[in-house]
């Protein structure tokens, strides 16, 4: 087990103590920097009302034109989870955790009620609207994994859900215009197993003022980083190759997108033809 | 000015009064399911640290596989706030807000990583990476969103940044792989034009388990909220078509998308080829 942290957030996060003014101690932001993702969960069952109040913060979120255009499906039967699992890269902490919560953009609802109006929507087939459902659950899923923090439980994202995306689509029986943007576990944190706030890029490399303008110092800034990552890693008793190296074999071959590369085939059989 | 709200939240949210056990004054959540998107800004200045702040909220979210596979460009110059509010449906709170932000999805900067270690990224070219860089940034841009709001800030997310989106990132001086997927105003909310909790659909007709079933009661449900809505257009003193009719319209042709129609062949230009 990993000793505990005494830097302050800002400095676990960035590897630097020079915070910003703004957050005197502000407990909403403390949690927003505290953040980490979580992967061994305690086989203990959620207190009634869970998953409403995630479900409403997730609706609290921002909508684009207020379509609403996503759902949420939450599974919690243990064969299912483990189903979903195997079609996710065999991530254990999917089934132990209590809940696995799937995120889906979803323009079934708004047809149904085209239908009903005798209309058609044309623009459903246009690759903005892909966009405009995935980013609506994605706006919705960050404010559920707040929720669930405050509520002292623990999450992790699962891009993973999409590297069999028709398989995903046929075990959870979704109709034409679904699809899974991506799952997310919830359950109470193994205290025995806690995960670490993972340093990330240095702000001068992220942030662009009025135009996007190269750093000079990227490169070097960059190398820092991977050294960072990796006194981390060590930290943690990982043996994992650098940062830069990840990113690279990542993004470098078809390969390393383990079915990942048929998304807009499953998609176009979803009915959305991403014109 | 539209009276003040003396219902509880989650009644603002859905209506009913029948708020699930598991927040019980929970700070945070409340924060949540206050959220008002804010189209009013005074004319103020942020406090100094205010964007290192809300980017290291950002920069906290979880993020694909370490990728970070975004970046934030800050806009203050007003001159410069003009041009993209012209170009992003004209609305007026771009120019406003003393802080636009616009968050972009950012592969050149793995690309850089990838060139100096003489590698080539290909699987950047496949709809996936477009999304985990969209997602990412819709992610850290929520949480941006609620350290603004813990600081006492209202915000409002642009998507109408992709009607134009050549235009944009022509102004905005993006190299290829990098593509903005949205804006967002930041600024001290204008006491004198209070924003109101929007209604949403009830859970109901968002949530289902293990597998997608449709409710049997959606069109009536539907047709409830039209009305729930409505009355809150009117306590607004709006006079806005029904929540359905917005819906289709947005929805049933090429014409409704304002230019965004173009999204794929743009980014094919920004080099994201979309396989």
């Amino acid at each position: 087990m990993p000793a505990a942290h005494p830097q302050p957030l800002w400095q676990q996060r960035y590897g630097s103590a020079d915070a910003p003014s703004a957050e005197p101690g502000n407990a909403l932001i403390e949690q927003l920097l505290a953040h980490r993702s979580v992967r061994a969960y305690l086989d203990q069952p959620l207190p009634d009302g869970t998953l409403e109040t995630l479900l409403a913060a997730a609706q609290s979120a921002a909508t684009s034109s207020n379509l609403q255009a996503w759902s949420l499906l939450a599974v919690e039967d243990r064969q299912r989870k483990a189903r979903l699992a195997a079609l996710a890269n065999d991530q254990a902490h999917i089934v132990q955790a209590p809940l696995f919560l799937v995120w889906l953009a979803d323009f079934s609802r708004a047809a149904r009620l085209a239908e009903r109006h005798g209309r058609e929507l044309q623009a459903v087939e246009y690759l903005d609207s892909l966009l405009v459902g995935g980013l609506d659950a994605a706006l919705a899923a960050q404010n559920a994994v707040l929720a669930a923090e405050a509520l002292g439980l623990g999450t992790v994202y699962i891009g993973a859900l999409r590297n069999n995306l028709q398989a995903v689509i046929d075990e959870l029986q979704l109709p034409p215009l679904v699809f899974p943007v991506f799952g997310l576990c919830v359950g109470y944190p193994d205290p025995s197993r806690p995960a670490a706030i993972k340093p990330r890029l240095p702000q001068s490399v992220v942030l662009h003022r009025e135009t996007y303008r190269l750093d000079e110092q990227e490169p070097r800034r960059l190398d820092d980083y991977d050294r960072q990552v990796d006194a981390f890693y060590r930290a943690q008793g990982l043996e994992n190759p650098p940062w830069s190296r990840q990113v690279i074999d990542r993004l470098a071959s078809v390969d390393s997108l383990h079915g990942r590369e048929r998304l807009a085939q499953v998609l176009h059989r979803q009915r959305l033809a991403l014109r």
